[in-house]
């Protein structure tokens, strides 16, 4: 289950390469760095109003396709998974998320 | 790397019944879902906002809260990342993510 | 130019009642409230992201597209742009906005 | 009712020259453009989630917080409510603001 997102990543770079017309990874890199960060934004309202509403496979789903989006916007600046991966396990092992996390609520 | 969700996902659980006080992963949770989506919307425009800068260490940073407040939200919803990942890995699996991705741009 | 608002929420009204068909406010109606807070969102983020690029007409365009869509959300809710007015008049009367303004940064 | 957005430009103005300690406005500009503009993709997630549950009075109080940082924003760029009432009344003026609004949906 672990490296699915590293596989992602990896199936993202490949497809970055091919013809706009079949590949809808292509077509998002294309269009640029704006339309990715319009899906991040918009599969960000989808799974909120998916979480609103309680619906279990619609909840993944949208989850899904917004780390999706998440990992393309992270292509796009030549970063990878591992990287926030790397900050999370950091924030974690550093005597725990909670530190780190308390300087998110600002 | 891979299990970094998991393990995540653990410390949620476990912070999850701390002194709301003490924690803010409690204090997330005390404060209901409505608090939990606001943050992963909030998240998510940091997310943007940092991209449309370019800056690798914001990106990182915006990044990691946007997916760690994915994983608050899911725990609330009685959900994991491993729900997320099989849902990509079933996209990734059968016949790529091209055809199912194909089916996100609506 | 004080009233578009209030015009734009009579027109909105009325296309309500057209077929979706032919009317782009018929066919956010039909497809219910999730989808116009779909919209809404997706504007926002529309907006944030032309508002880091500096473009005016960009900015102009998608704060039209956030305003409009708002108001169809109003609508669908029963609600109309003078319920919002009234309620920052009340703030803006009262001492004034900043008072109010002050807990909105919680 | 008509002038209120104008009026509260005229606010945003005024207290944008204030003291950041005394002013949420001021203090919003002496933290810039990202501030603002979080600010702005913040409200449009509590509005969302406002509208998901359908209290009046809440969607009320998120959707004015909503367009008075969306004016905030505009007073950032150089831009006023004008601009964007002026461009809604250009689409709904030329034949309506259905065929403009058809190219929202992309």
């Amino acid at each position: 289950m672990g490296d699915i997102l590293k596989r992602l990543a990896t199936v993202i770079e490949e497809r970055r390469q091919a013809d706009p017309g079949d590949s809808y990874v292509a077509s998002l890199f294309e269009r640029g760095r704006d339309t990715i960060l319009k899906k991040v934004g918009e599969e960000a309202t989808e799974t909120v109003i998916a979480a609103m509403g309680g619906q279990h496979d619609e909840i993944i789903h949208e989850t899904a396709d917004l780390w999706f989006h998440t990992l393309v916007m992270l292509a796009e600046q030549g970063l990878g998974p591992d990287d926030v991966l790397v900050e999370l396990e950091r924030r974690f092992g550093l005597s725990g998320i909670e530190e780190k996390a308390s300087r998110m609520t600002e």
